[in-house]
Order: C-alpha cells, then structure tokens, then sequence
C-alpha cells in the first residue's frame, strides 16, 4: 500500500473511529454476542486477493463492533476503568504511522531518549523522587514478574548466572496477601518459586490492609525454618476492594531483614496524580521496585504500564544481555531499555504519554480524577442510606464495593447461597440489558458487586442513573 | 478530548504520516544525533497548561524525526527487515481508535474471536497443521520466555504449583547453540534454569547448523550426570548467518527422550509463506511450541510475534489464573488469551493481521518475499565474483554475511584486528554517510557485515547502489 493510498484509507478511518467514538453512549455496554459468534462470521481460510478497504470499515460495523464490551461507555462501571484518552490514541497513532524499530538506543534514539523523558515526567507528577528510574511496559503483570525476577536474583546472589534457582540452597520465599490481583501469584508462580512459597499474610478483616505485624511473624517464621524471605509485593489499591496495604511499615520490614519491596499499584497510581492522595503510598520512597497504570484511570491507552526501580544496575544486570549484533559505538552512554525487561523488541510507546500530557493537560486529568472520587463517595453515601443495601469495604478511591441483602432492615436477612444467587441475579439483569455493566468479586467467599467508577465519559448523572438502575434491578430480582 | 477534536487532529496526523512515508527515502537512514541530544531538545518538567495539535506535529519535525534510524528506508540492510505495511498500519490505528480492553473474553469477544481466526489463517498460510493453536505476544522474545517456562513445568510436573524449581532433584538442562538469539540464552537466565544448565551444542562449522550426533551425545551425557534433558531451542534462521538448525533430526532426538522442543523462527517464519521454503523447517509439526514474528519481514507492525503451540491443556495449566473477578458465564466455551502468555491485558493486536492480509493480499506479500530472496541471492554472486571479498555463510534467506578482505588475491590477506578494523571503518563510513545502513556482528569472534534485504521498497535498483557503496567505501577504508 502507497503512502497515498494509505492517505486516502486512513482518512476514512478517522471518520470511522470519531464516529464510532460519538456513538458510543447509544450502544450496548457488554457485547451483546454468543460465545463463536464473532468467529463463526469471519472466513475459516485465509482470504485469497485482496478486498477494497471500504468492505473492511464495513466488516468493523458488521462483525467487530457487536462484539466489543464498550470500556469507554460512560455506562462502564466493570472490573477497572480502562479509559484510551483520544490525545494518547494520536501519539499512538504517531507510533503505528512511524513505524519505527526499538531494539537498541541505535534503532530509534528518540524512541529511547522520550521513554526515558515521559517515564521521569510520570515520576514527577506522582510525587516520587529523582532516585526512581522509570520505563514502559505492557502491563503490570509483565512488570511484576520482572520484579519477582529481580527479587529472585538477588536472594539468590545470581543463580542465573550459574546452577540456576534449582541448585538454592534454601527455599525462597514471597509474601502478599489474598487480596492481590492473581498477576502476583502468577508471577511467583513463574518466577519459579512455587506456590507453596507464597505466603498469603493475614489482612484487616475491614480494610482488608496487610497486617504489618502478622507480616513480621511470618518472616521470623520463614527465618527459623531455615528459608530466605525474598521479596514482599504489597498491593496499593488491590483489585476486589481498592484496598491499601500499607507502604511504609511494610517497607520498614523489608528494609531490615533484606527483602525485596515491590508496590503494585497498577490502579491507585493514577490517584497519586493528586498530592491529597499520595499518603495512600506513603513509605513507598523505600521500596525497590513499583508499577502502574496510566491506562486505567489516568486514560494513557493501553499498553502503558509503569515499572520503577531504584538500582538500575541491579535490573540490568538481571536482565541484559549484550549480543554483538546490537553493539554500538554508542554503548555505555545511553539507556538500553532492551536490558529493562523482557522483550526486545518495542514500540513508540512514550509517544502516547507525551502527546496525552501535552494535548489534555495535567489540569484537566486532575480534575476528571477529583470528579471521579467526589461520584464515588456520592454514590457510596446513596447506598450507605438506603434500607438493605450494604457497602462493604472502605471507599479508598473510585470503587465501591455494594451488596444488597434483602430482609436485613426487617431481621431476616438473606444469606449464604440465596444471597450469592440474588446478588448475580440482579448484576445480570443490568449486564444482559446493556444499559450498564458491573463485575461481581468474591469477598469472604460471597459474591459482591463493584461499582467502579471513573470512565472519561461518567458524570454524576450517569451515576445517578447507575443507582437508579440497580435499585429497580435489584427489588425486581 | 472531544471526538471532533479528535477529528480534526487525526486528519492532520495522518496527512503528517503519509507525508513522512513519501519523504523516508531522503532521510538519512541512521539517526544522526548524539547520545542525549533528543533529551536535551525536551523539557526536563512535565508540562503544564496544554498544547495546540500543531505544536506537537512541530515537534514530531524537530525533535523525534532526526532521532529515528529509518528501518522503512529502502537503502536499510540493517538487523533483520522490520516492515511496518502500511495496510497493517490501518489495522494497528483502529485497535488504537477503538480503544478495547482485552482482559478475559467477556471483556471484548471480538478480540479473542478475531486473534483465534487470523493465528489459524497464519497457521494455514505456512503450511502447519490443524493440531497447532496460536496468539499474538509482543515479541518472539517473550515467546521463548514462555516456551521455557512450560518445558520447565513439563519436566518438573508442575513445581509451580508446589515448592518450586529450588526444590528440583536434580538440574534441568536446555540445549540450544551459540547461533541462538540472545533472547534464549536470556530465556533459560529467567525462567530460572540458570546459565550453567544452557548446553551450547556444536554447530556444523560452515553452516552454522546444530549437529544432531552432538546433540544426542550432550543428552546421553546429562543423562549419565543424572540431571534431566527439559528443553531444546532451535533455531530456524538465527540472527547473525540465518543459520537453520535441521528441526527434523532434531525433533526425532527430542521426541526420544521426551524433551520440549521450541522452534525458533522469529525471523524465517516470513519465508515459510512461500511453500517451496518449508523444507528449511521440515520436522516442524512435531515441536512443542513455535514463534516466528510477522513484523519482520512479512511486515505486519511491531508488535506481532505468533506464538503456537500442540497441546493447549499444558499451556492454559501453566499459565492460567481464575481470579473471581474475571469470572463469567461464557467461561469454558470461549478462549481466554490471558491464560495463553504473561500479561493480562492486551490490545486488539489481531487489526494489524486481518487489514493486512486482506489489503495487501498474500499474493502481493508472497512476490515481494520472493522478490527479497532473488535480490540476496544477486546480490551475493555480485560479492562472490568480486576480487578480495567473501560471502561467509550460506544464504538461507536474504541475509548475505560478507567481508573485505584486502590483499587476498594476492596472497597477503589482511587478517586479526587490523581485519576487524577495516571491516567496521568501511561499515561506519556508510552508516555515518546516512545513504545506507548495515550492522555487524561476530563470526568465530571476527567481524563481519550482514546484508540484511527486505525492506518493503527495497527495489534490485537500492541492492545495486548499496554494492557500489559498500566496494567504494571498502577501497577508501
């Protein structure tokens, strides 16, 4: 395809996407469709010649469309907000037309040198001081298992360099608590300590916060059995409830016995945007390794995830290698960013950072972030009020954690499995309508519904709305 | 941003993008500026208040075009071809429009749906049977990483779920050779074999080629040291020489003694488009896993690496989560691609495969692949009949390793470092000069030249010009 013709297609899909963009709100917030459906409408061959492009945009309407849950509805109120800011949508769509190649600083130095601008940027808007260094991954369950990784190599003294983690002396050992997202047992899991060496400490039955104390104990625990506490993630704003471990006594801990500290706060860490809310991770100065998202709250599209470490000689050295065919003359003075992670390879992701920044504003982001909390404590306030209904952990930033238990105000409450049924019951009411969407969470073993709050488009009338919907949906279930 | 903001911006983007693809071929080919410069060139703080569209175009002009390395230019023959098919560029621009979220299925069928019929076109399209079941990954680099992690899990029965690879009997050994990618060398580092247990088999010496005797003979000797044979990484075009190991042979071996065997084709799996390349991996259908990146030389933009594998059931007990969170009622009947690779999240990476396939059409991508072949192979008779210059391996595909080697015609021939540095002044003075680029790398610890053709408007005209650089600069050198 020429440059012209290109021109001429893309034109058409601009219209398509700004379009599409505008008629969001109209549409379905879950996908309406049947599990094969979408499949079962596209050909089982490869095509054979070639199709003009205006049949693929009708494809889009016609197969793609219905079968996309709409994250960007103002109506979206599941699992995170996963807002694509059309700002950063154009930086990427600077780095898809560019077509560039990051591989080494030699293969595109601007793609390094900006990663390395917007990353310190990010660092500074978010309170963190100079001693961070910052670079972009995919998402954040990528950059824990890197840090689980960091962690591992360095309890180990480099076992990658010799016998590997099966010639450890001793077991290693990870702790976190229940209310980790599962991208955390997942990247011990991976990282090859084995599950058994994930230790699940004991959390605050109300804020669901890791016990500092109960932290210690298992770590004295660990010592005289004779194992090496390795790392400690502590989740800041965890995905069931929002809730916040806390940073600071935690990283008290690891600084003393020697353990790595790694902070997912893949969605709070949009919130430390807003000084009011950087005691949320206070502490977190001394941690050693931290990720999160711009793409969820903040709206950076997605793949825009965060990783920080503060010993970037440790990280390369974990994770460099040094083939003579990406050697340059320019080695040893600039940032190899292909020694930050995992992949190689990389696109122009900064692109969608620094246009989002400049294009939107930091102001603007702010203020949608502050709107976002005063829905969020609204809409908790709604529920607190209202016969039967429950709000079931502290309301730490945007998501509200609700159940509604009928018979409670007149002694007979619903409980166990009717309760659990009821709950599911009217949440799919909602969800099959397509007017809204939440997803349900266990907590405690019983099913509960999140209500989180904080798509670009949700005003407060939306909430309104939103709570409208579940009290009818919820009395008719 | 508005969606008529949005509108108008894009509009003038994608004028900028068309443009800058006219004006590629007058751009230097490397970047041409000095460590720091682009960083020097922005703002150390982030920005407050908000910018006009035209700004950032502005700057797009100034500070990020003149630190590109212009891997679309038709005089770069660097590292392997990356092209970045504009029809793909489509499909990369409306995943970024529509702004999806690919968490579970439920969270966008249609990107689950269209990534299973566009892996399943590719597997059709290179001749693989019906038994392998593919995704997209970043890169082939995390591929690999996940590839070592299930021949790890495979061979440990699943020390994941239990103590971990530190509580292993015995070592676990990956064979691959020194022609592997460093992507697999780092592999084995991560997944936590450690590097005293990646066996470098011998290679044949001209063509670079794993030895299945050697191979056989390093098992039998691990196996008498009592540790156990996991994985073995085969390289089917490696990077310096796109050395092919023979994976018949060794799919025999490896099917012998049980041992995961990774297909590493992340270059050559563009040829196998073209059915009378196949033979190069004959054996191939009875690997484990597989991953080959069509956004190289097929041209499908970074960052879509295919990544397949036989027996799905081992992937998805490896990899899988079941976070009550991400539950629904679709699960069971639908695939859910976070259990398939690392991340949670992904983008709608299967746009840039299905606008690709369908508007440049595989016949076209077929000629242009075939095109590339007949001009490597041009261009190395060219080298072969010149006096005093050498093809120094193989030319599987349309990588041509060469040297100068000044004095050889008449018996003296230039040789040790002062060779090395003839090779790289002639090298640099082209990539300095901007009019073409090339990289280089170590042979049996020499300096060498790879000519890597491919680029999408690599024309026999641009190979010609090259060869005129490349004897000018090598008599000046």
């Amino acid at each position: 395809m020429s440059p012209d013709e290109f021109r001429k297609a893309a034109h058409e899909l601009i219209d398509w996407i700004a379009d599409y963009r505008q008629k969001i709100p109209e549409l379905s917030v879950r996908a309406q469709v049947e599990p094969g459906a979408v499949r079962r409408a596209l050909p089982a061959s490869p095509p054979t010649g070639t199709d003009d492009f205006g049949l693929l945009l009708a494809d889009l309407d016609r197969v793609i469309v219905p079968g996309i849950t709409q994250v960007q509805h103002p109506m979206h109120f599941g699992w995170f907000p996963s807002n694509a800011a059309l700002a950063s949508v154009l930086g990427d769509i600077a780095s898809s037309g560019m077509g560039t190649l990051g591989i080494s600083w030699e293969s595109c130095p601007a793609l390094t040198e900006l990663e390395e601008v917007v990353c310190d940027w990010m660092r500074q808007l978010t309170g963190l001081g100079e001693q961070w260094h910052g670079t972009i991954h995919d998402t954040a369950s990528t950059a824990c298992v890197t840090a689980m990784i960091l962690a591992r190599e360095r309890a180990s003294q480099f076992s990658k360099n010799g016998a590997g983690l099966q010639a450890a002396a001793a077991p290693m050992v990870v702790y976190s608590t229940a209310q980790a997202h599962s991208s955390i047992a997942k990247a011990v899991q991976l990282a090859g300590f084995g599950n058994d060496n994930l230790r699940l400490v004991d959390e605050d039955p109300y804020t669901r916060a890791m016990l500092p104390g109960a932290l210690a104990a298992a770590i004295e625990r660990d010592l005289a059995a004779g194992n090496v506490p390795a790392a400690i993630v502590c989740s800041v704003g965890a995905t069931a409830t929002t809730a916040m471990d806390p940073v600071e006594a935690i990283a008290i801990i690891a600084n003393r016995y020697g353990i790595w500290l790694h902070v997912d706060a893949a969605m709070a860490g949009s919130a430390m945007l807003l000084p009011e809310c950087r005691h949320l991770w206070q502490g977190v100065e001394q941690a050693d390794s931290l990720a999160w998202n711009p793409h969820k709250w903040m709206g950076t599209i997605l793949d825009t995830a965060l990783f920080y470490v503060r010993d970037v000689a440790h990280l390369e050295a974990v994770m460099s290698t040094n083939p003579s065919y990406l050697r340059s003359g320019a080695d040893g003075q600039v940032t190899q960013y292909r020694d930050w992670g995992i992949p190689l390879g990389r696109r122009f992701r900064a692109l969608k950072l620094w246009f989002h920044l400049r294009l939107d504003g930091v102001d603007a982001i702010q203020a949608r972030l502050r709107r976002d909390l005063d829905n969020a404590r609204w809409f908790a306030r709604q529920v607190e009020a209202a016969e039967d209904w429950e709000v079931l952990a502290p309301v730490m930033l945007q998501t509200v954690c609700i159940r509604h238990v009928p018979g409670q105000s007149s002694g007979t409450p619903l409980s166990g499995a009717a309760l659990d049924a009821h709950t599911l019951a009217w949440l799919e009411s909602i969800n099959t309508s397509g007017a809204a969407f939440m997803s349900p969470s266990l907590l405690d073993g019983r099913w509960m519904v999140r209500v989180s709050i904080g798509v670009e488009g949700t005003t407060r009338e939306h909430v309104r709305r939103l709570w409208e919907f579940i009290q009818r949906s919820a009395a008719a279930a």
